[in-house]
């Protein structure tokens, strides 16, 4: 990040018409933008909101009450314009496109074998890459795939460690039964893919709307576009990222911290903090897209904002 | 509110392409909404956002560091579009009214006498109501008030009891002494107007612009307009009407906690949770105006998203 655009934009806080500190967070993320935009005015033209599905191979083991159908009816419910993804990028201003990775080759089961091939992968994470426009000022970023919040906890276990039922939720509904076929997977994963780099556990246990969100997050950072991660599946999707070096995350966000309980234990792991929390579970980058409108906001009032000498107020 | 209503919000909201309940506080949100407005399709066309100053005799205490004058001047600002307030109503599409209560005559000094008659205090409850536009589907409502902090304070220590030390933080800038002349006012203020009903209070400690939005809920409720009250000021200005009868907030959202100490305690005095959190303490309903996005966004995706059968997406 630029600390001098950063500094810049800090002395400009602290002459707005306000007592210094007095908008909390909403300052914090006006520098956090001016930081990693290298201007201490920065602004919003296009907002992208980019989001991955993939299908996997371990619901072959019975861990998520849906059909892997699914992923390919939301995809397009998503281009139709029915989803909550949809709705949250229309109102707070997001150009939304949709990355289907191979619907109809889902990865391969992780507990017979990788998920992916290092070639599948970086195929992936390519993609991931390749979707990200360069003239974005903020890139949104989500996911959808059947299966995918046992990906998600599968991560979150062989990166950080602890127990796997600590790691797992109930997703989209599990049950209880769900629950233990979910764990008793994740298990039986982390045995067969020991001592991995954290690049070879995304290949192992990972997918490829994992992999692409991986490819997106280091694009944005070659461009200097701040990343705002949605919520659980989204953040382990990063976290081999985070894994391989803590400051090649520095340029994102958490959009908000998901009901999903494995999310708020991951970002404890991680060190982060997220912007919103709204009990939210829905994936999609709906969370990322909510907080998009913080962001605005924050912006608003930097820009807008008249400093002390502009409005003639006493500064006591 | 109308149940019927929000019966009918919630079966819409567990027929859209989501797994039921995921969008959380999004949700409740939603079903509020119907509920007040009495339609299971809300929608926001209107939202007024109301801004009541007024000036204090209780400055004379030394309680504030900021000369009186700023209140004018910051009304001035609001007029002019410079303040916080107007880039947060711009961007979450609000219409904004400042409504300026007799700042060249602050109320009585409440360490020597009540700061208001009752016939005041009643001209400023109807001034607030008045200023209601009948045709707005949400009302936002702010404050701003050079020492008004230190009135807040003294309201909710003299409705909900305690240390006064507890209530008091450092409002625009306070420093240790500062802080001291806070609590020597309040526990002097408390000490001479004691035994009384939660109006008569309102009159004793409160001030113009805590009038008026007292008369700006009741006259929203009359009219069915949800509600979005600021921070800790704005909290405590509705507080003598939770304290005479709870149901009367009913209709009425916090929009955020501030970081000044005394809401959280005040929230939790009168049972209620925030819609954000994010350390501000500003105050003019920034965050008021902040949560409309939020709100904005609920009912986006309720009125916008697919449902199952629309969308052709399996339920599972």
């Amino acid at each position: 990040a630029d600390e001098a655009a950063r500094a810049a934009a800090l002395d400009r806080q602290n002459s707005l018409t306000k007592p210094p500190g007095s908008l909390g967070r909403l300052e914090d993320l006006a520098l956090f933008m001016a930081g990693w935009r290298a201007t201490p005015r920065p602004r919003i033209g296009l907002a992208q909101a980019l989001v991955f599905a993939g299908n996997h191979g371990i619901c072959a083991q019975g861990v998520n009450p849906y059909p892997q159908a699914v992923t390919a009816q939301m995809v397009a419910n998503f281009q139709a314009g029915g989803a909550s993804i949809n709705q949250l990028c229309r109102v707070n201003g997001a150009d939304l496109s949709v990355v289907a990775l191979d619907l109809d080759r889902p990865t391969a089961d992780f507990t017979a074998t990788a998920a992916m091939t290092g070639a599948e992968t970086l195929a992936a994470m390519n993609r991931g890459a390749a979707a990200v426009d360069r003239d974005a000022d903020v890139l949104i970023l989500g996911e959808m795939g059947i299966g995918n919040s046992t990906i998600a906890a599968a991560l979150a276990a062989a990166l950080f460690g602890g127990e796997v039922a600590d790691w797992v939720g109930p997703g989209t509904g599990s049950d209880a039964e769900g629950l233990r076929r979910k764990i008793s997977a994740i298990e039986r994963g982390l045995a067969r893919h020991r001592g991995l780099t954290p690049m070879e556990t995304l290949a192992a246990l990972g997918g490829r709307e994992q992999a692409a969100i991986c490819g997106a997050v280091l694009a944005a950072r070659a461009a200097r576009i701040p990343v705002i991660l949605d919520g659980f599946i989204c953040t382990a999707a990063a976290a081999p990222l985070h894994a391989a070096d803590p400051r090649l995350l520095d340029h994102c966000l958490i959009g908000h911290v998901s009901a999903e309980p494995g999310h708020r234990r991951l970002l404890a792991a991680m060190g982060r903090t997220a912007v919103l929390d709204f009990d939210m579970r829905l994936g999609e980058g709906s969370g990322a897209a909510l907080a998009l409108g913080i962001l605005r906001a924050a912006l608003e009032c930097h820009n807008g904002m008249a400093t002390f000498g502009e409005a003639g107020v006493s500064e006591g």
